[in-house]
């Protein structure tokens, strides 16, 4: 195991609302830190100045203020940001970035729910962003469970959480479809367990990348 | 002629800073309605309320605030939302649609002048826009007239005008190039001239685009 990352490694969090990705991601930052590796816990959409005031117009006010064609250029244009201000300089210094979901939630929540648009988000993907993840965690659970913990939250950036229980399974099986056409870096982890197992697993999955890198 | 129009007809501006294309949007406006055409008068970046809230984005703050990479995926969300909003339900109700400036603009400024990423700016557009204006009329004009023009106005939007006359030049020719490119929307006036006989060559082509339409 090494001391210091050599080279930087970008992880990936993606799951459905209420999954505990979010936890996962400080959690594992909190961990890799604590083993003397320099990490980068960042989120999307955001992560960077510009791309937290992008986050901002795409998320808060009326559901239907943006078409999904316009919403997946918002966030294709935060990502782009986001990988040039923050993750693509982190990584050149050879630090560990861990992000709160990246590229497979716009291929999910865009591409699949908002119009069969998975065509558009990758070719837009490919022109303008390129790259993926290293490694991607899944915190897979069942959309119920998953569902009354994001009830539970609070907040204003509601709008992908309104969505109801029939969505959350359909995105529940989008992820685990991800997962399978990139199966390379997307590994599954159970995330309906004591958060202390989750946490375990996570951390293992990325120390065996890291030591692959 | 026509007193009202049966089908809708979308008109771009296009120019250099200074060249006074915003004075001949508004005066073919005010001269079409003054014939019976029904007209909406708008402008890019923005001309929709999701537009121009991100082209206050795009405008505002330091120069280097965002990438010629992200600035772009910007400029064609505002666009994408400005065409659904505003421009295609204007011309689907018969009406005259009078846009400063439109893609051209970008293809010119974005294209050209941010790092040569025309490839880039029409791949987005064939993707994500598709749309060309049915006439565009570029006000042609020596750029150091334009210019000086150019610095006499005010305003924070000063971006663009900040960049000085070499560039302005290397803009003219730009815009010359794409009326040859699209030879068959493009009409060349001759901006350098008293603003009456300018507004009347505009006015007199738009009606000459009218009655083909």
């Amino acid at each position: 195991m090494t001391k210091t990352s050599k080279t930087g490694l970008f992880i990936s969090f993606e799951g459905i609302d209420g999954s505990g990705k979010s936890t996962q991601c400080r959690r594992l930052a909190a961990a890799l830190e604590a083993k003397g590796h320099e990490v980068v816990l960042t989120r999307e959409p955001g992560g960077s100045a510009g791309a937290e005031e992008i986050r901002a117009l795409v998320l808060q006010g009326d559901p239907d203020r943006w078409s999904a064609e316009t919403e997946i250029l918002l966030f294709t244009a935060a990502r782009r940001d986001h990988l040039e201000r923050t993750i693509l300089p982190a990584l050149a210094a050879g630090k560990v970035v861990v992000c709160d979901r990246f590229a497979d939630s716009t291929r999910m929540y865009q591409g699949l729910s908002r119009g069969d648009l998975r065509g558009t988000v990758d070719q837009l993907h490919s022109l303008m962003i390129g790259r993926e993840p290293d490694l991607t965690v899944l915190i897979d659970m069942d959309p119920e469970e998953g569902l009354s913990r994001a009830l539970s939250r609070q907040g204003v950036e509601e709008r992908f959480e309104s969505f109801g229980a029939d969505l959350q399974k359909q995105m529940r099986a989008g992820f685990l479809s991800l997962a399978e056409e990139f199966a390379d870096r997307f590994r599954i982890i159970d995330g309906a367990r004591d958060m202390d197992a989750v946490a375990a697993d996570v951390l293992a999955t990325a120390e065996a990348a890291l030591a692959e890198a």
